[in-house]
């Protein structure tokens, strides 16, 4: 790897703090690592969770990333309907060593027409949209499908950033990273996938994205039928 | 729980990001949670990964926490200097229901001497300076000790803070949340803890760790002679 490396987080409003922040506090440890964090407009952004971030890098005046991050979000819908930050993470894409998102970030990959016939993960409740854009849902964690590699919900960011780690700098120096955050998890509970969840926890989980489900699908078609018509 | 929920984040300069974003995650999802970052000046803050965050609030005028979370960082070592910062945490302690912290921001509890004869988990390479506070270190990765909840290094934020929500809200609750951001952590390395990793791993982050460990050690020494004399 070069003495320099750009990462670039693709950001927008209402991006989902810890689909971004998992793999910047792992990928910033890489060796020679300079991570930029970017939006269409630059300066302030608000996230999902309410905190606000300042002195974002403009995407269209980011010249290259060696390495680019989309993140999800519940404002992935108004971000899938912006020409300015899909052209920009298109351009970026073509000369990125790797291109990776978290999340619902998939699908914002694949509105810029990055996916097409690759296999890619998602948030296991948005993952089968994938298909509207001609790419191949994949049920795994950490998807590798060429340079392109997906993680799924908002936490799967720290294992793709560690997978991606091992590749640039090697697994011992990951390994090491994974130990400077003690990244050993426990969780106190056995529900973090729709196989693995209760039945009742499942269906209200569902319930409560079923309409924010309705209003994101309806956005993909249009995307989609949008992209289409670009071609 | 109340139908407002004030859950307060102190934060200071060169704070990790990570170590809060996890539980900012999982509480912000919490039934009336009003979440709220602060820190003794307000306004903007960078944290160790270089990210800027922006319209925080100044500790001194947040009223009240019904929990209180103190992350730790590279910044920790100021912050324990720090008076404002420290009086801050013990007048919001005082009232909270639950005190909580991530990695070394136990260290910063135990500044604040709210930790005497409590058992604290703390980053694998700090957790020993627990003493020099009057704490009894914890290997867990989530320690509770009546009101006072704290979590290992880093990732083990996300962990506490499930475990917290369950109390909060109930099993059932945490689990959907559980279930929403899709924590079924799959680390590709098992190198998480100075028990897992390998001897050559742990050597390398441990002379890494070195310096650093020497200067916080000489800060936590004098605050605790500081905490001593103001008795």
């Amino acid at each position: 790897m070069t003495a320099s490396f750009p990462i670039v987080f693709a950001l927008y409003p209402h991006v989902t703090q810890l689909d971004f922040t998992g793999p910047l506090e792992v990928l910033s440890r890489a060796p020679g690592a300079r991570c930029i964090c970017a939006s269409v407009s630059g300066g302030e952004l608000g996230c999902d969770s309410g905190i606000t971030f300042s002195n974002l890098a403009r995407l269209d005046e980011v010249e290259h990333a060696a390495l680019l991050c989309v993140p999800g979000g519940l404002g992935a819908r108004a971000a899938m309907e912006s020409p300015e930050y899909l052209a920009a993470i298109r351009r970026l894409a073509a000369s990125a060593n790797y291109i990776t998102s978290v999340c619902t970030g998939s699908l914002l990959l694949g509105a810029a027409g990055l996916l097409r016939g690759r296999r890619a993960a998602c948030h296991w409740a948005w993952r089968d949209l994938l298909k509207d854009f001609g790419a191949i849902p994949d049920a795994a964690r950490v998807v590798r499908d060429g340079n392109i590699i997906t993680g799924g919900g908002v936490t799967a960011g720290i294992d793709m950033a560690l997978t991606v780690l091992a590749e640039i700098a090697g697994v011992d120096y990951a390994e090491s990273v994974q130990l400077g955050i003690e990244y050993a998890p426990a969780p106190p509970f056995n529900a973090g996938t729709p196989e693995a969840a209760r039945p009742e926890i499942l269906l209200n989980v569902k319930n409560r994205l079923h309409s924010l489900a309705a209003e994101r699908e309806a956005v993909v078609r249009s995307t989609t039928a949008q992209t289409a018509l670009l071609e």
